[in-house]
């Protein structure tokens, strides 16, 4: 089987080097910038183009790996190869293939990708959905090659679960970045909260978030609160997202709270 | 060695539990609910007291693992016993002992608990301050009997470690609780998760929380945040977060963006 890959980015390069170390062809990268093919390019040990006209003609898949508004512009200029077209987006909707070409479907590594950041594909889950069942079947021998697990997701559940991801994995690292950040400050090494940070994960497998969470917030011990917010004093942006969170959390975990409770609340946020 | 512990929420819990576990003599809970008093005292083979004027006076240590707005009031009611006094607490600062007793200390464990929820207590890191050297001894050692880890910090720095714990653990897992809220809508189990949040925490240990920073608000992926955004129409609470977070992302990552570029995301995300 040969693959070309279109795009150069982190999931790009990933998912080139799980399909290349399981012994499949990458025929070729492209990529807009000549510098960024070739760099992916020679970590697959391919060839790369920069120009779509050139783009090798005969592969069984292509997968485009790009910026959600980048696939639309390609598709309208590439010289439509006979092979499936996959993309790997989370939000795209499968349909953007549509009036193009009949064989296609996505291919959704659920997962986070860093370029330098070696990854063990074996068990992502791979969200597929295609076009027909003939492209179904490939889609899902090859997510079978290189994971473990596959699931069958239309494009309507695969956007809330890129959501769901967005909350899951990008604002959570945002989340440790402030962390990280606060410590500087306090001159302590982001270590000593690895700990911490790995029991918060196992919770929420044995006990789910909901029951999981713990904190000044969710038990509502303003003294605390104040501390926290005092501390924050010249960092507006820390303060906007402790005061918004420890707010929601409050209000998810007090539902049955007055809402003179939850004025009184906000109230007291605002003043701080 | 003889303990007393003062309170029977989730650190007065495990704490107790690592204590027993480790042959500390646990001679007393008190807490002023009776039912949650004795609770605790089953778990930890021991009596109870609800009544303060009751609480066992010839112990060495006791812990008082309680609400920051708690402590105070019972340092005013509690006949002061000879042993030393130790609160448990992240943000209280030591000196709430001070004018009450000579001995006095914070034993302050870095980790979320969960009432049942067993912990390993043995990587935990605790924080330990001390009124006077021999009380620290005291406190390292019964530290280093329970974990391979203890750390000297002072109240303002183990204030600025409790904050970022709060963002680390609690704000983390309140967006795992939505991550998981948005998939029950979606239908999809939130297991499917796990790979994502587990690589998620790797990645930070080896490539730091900034650089570890991916998703559509570092890239700027417009066209895939107003579709979230879309999907997040009748949750304004959840969208509140997503754009005043997605906005802070970009500009942590976009430090040198020209204030023109900033205002139109703001007044884009407004729109939305």
């Amino acid at each position: 089987m040969e693959v070309v890959i279109i795009g150069s980015g982190n999931v790009a390069t990933h998912l080139g080097l799980a399909l290349k170390n399981k012994g499949i062809t990458i025929k070729q990268v492209y990529s807009k910038n000549p510098v960024n093919a070739e760099t992916l390019a020679t970590k697959l040990d391919t060839t790369s183009t920069s120009d779509i006209a050139k783009i090798y003609n005969e592969a069984d898949i292509y997968f485009y790996a790009l910026k959600d508004s980048a696939l639309r512009g390609i598709l309208k200029k590439i010289k439509m190869p006979s092979g499936i077209q996959v993309h790997t987006g989370g939000t795209i909707p499968m349909s953007e293939f549509e009036g193009f070409t009949a064989r296609f479907g996505v291919f959704y590594p659920l997962q986070t990708f860093s370029i330098d950041k070696p990854v063990d594909f074996s068990n992502i889950p791979i969200c597929i959905e295609a076009s027909n069942f003939e492209v179904q079947t490939v889609l899902a021998d090859l997510a079978d090659l290189i994971s473990t697990k596959h699931y069958l997701v239309d494009s309507e559940r695969r956007k809330k679960l890129h959501l769901a991801a967005v909350f899951a994995c990008n604002f959570t690292n945002y989340m440790y970045d402030i962390a990280s950040e606060i410590l500087v400050d306090a001159g302590v090494d982001f270590e000593i909260m690895y700990p911490l940070i790995d029991e918060t994960t196992r919770k929420i497998k044995s006990i789910t978030p909901f029951y999981a969470q713990t904190g000044p917030a969710v038990r509502m011990d303003s003294k605390t609160i104040t501390r926290h917010l005092n501390l924050l004093n010249g960092k507006n942006n820390f303060k906007a997202i402790y005061k918004l969170l420890t707010q929601e959390i409050y209000k998810r975990h007090s539902p049955k709270s007055s809402s003179t409770h939850l004025s009184s609340l906000r109230s007291y946020l605002t003043k701080k």
